[in-house]
């Protein structure tokens, strides 16, 4: 998930996310679709955020085996990152609060499109309702702004496949929550047959 | 959307909302899946969320045809509802800020029940992606609590039907996105054949 404006540094306010901090609080949406279930968080799910708003982009990873201290609100999910972007980052993971690491990086940097389909998430892209997929995949979406034309290039170069989730344009958490719907979906059916 | 221990009164802070005011979060996020869209507001949408966190019950009632000062995240979400509950309430409606309104009552003073299908939200429903449906809905969802014995006894009297949106059980806000998306799908298909 990508936060073209997202501040980089801890120096914004709880008080007012969306007016101080880039736009994380679009971030902290997406953290909640991603994970969070009615009695649970869902542990095979992992999230990176990638941060550009600042000289030197960084990435925070969110891992659903070992999350903890996740609440579905928005001012809990940005004092969670705020802490990650708080600790010093450069090429290596850094551990922040059980579950989340940062480090220095931008979306090229991240090692798991090997894993299963690269999916880039754009209005004008194939119903993913109806796709074949198998195995993990990996989702790339941008925020109000999207993604650029060198992003494009970059996932264009990978194979992804330009998906979408229905007929209206949607912010990206009300797309993460329609793609983990249809692989509940479609996971239900391989193991109830 | 029934708010079981949502507060009545605006006597709670804008820095703790899940906990000083009875989980009005959880409603804040319902109003952002019920109307926020990439570029604008389901004008179409009405939301009528109950709060039962009080000696008397209230109602607020969500326009989009006339809704302003809408923006996605909670915070700003949560202060709208302040300013509503903050009114004195009555059994007539009385305006707050452009497309919101409030009043007392409970579940069975709402007059919308006759206008198309009523639908309940409950995790072992029939699946809602292969019903048939028909002009105007409404559904009925509860929050973290869900409803009460009462309650169902009321909607079963209305004749309402138990739909579920996916075989896990996920939270109000991810099933109203879900929801709408199988409404924008069918619109898409009667609109475009």
């Amino acid at each position: 998930m990508v936060g073209n404006l997202a501040a980089t540094t801890p120096d914004f306010t709880l008080e007012d996310i969306p007016g101080t901090s880039g736009r994380i609080d679009i971030l902290c949406r997406c953290i909640n679709s991603a994970f969070v279930l009615s009695h649970g968080i869902r542990r095979a799910v992992q999230v990176y955020l990638i941060f550009r708003g600042g000289p030197a982009p960084k990435m925070v990873h969110l891992r659903g085996w070992d999350l903890r201290h996740l609440n579905p609100d928005e001012r809990t999910t940005a004092a969670l990152l705020k802490k990650a972007l708080a600790l010093e980052a450069d090429s290596k993971w850094r551990g922040s609060t059980p579950g989340i690491s940062v480090r220095a990086g931008d979306l090229a940097d991240l090692a798991v499109y090997g894993e299963g389909t690269t999916y880039y998430l754009r209005e004008d892209g194939s119903d993913f309702r109806g796709l074949y997929s198998a195995g993990d995949g990996t989702f790339v979406l941008g925020d109000h702004i999207g993604l650029g034309e060198e992003d494009e290039a970059f996932l264009e170069g990978l194979g992804a496949k330009i998906v979408s989730v229905g007929p209206i344009s949607l912010h990206a958490d009300h797309c993460i929550v329609l793609i983990n719907n249809e692989l509940d979906r479609r996971e239900a059916v391989n193991r109830d047959g």
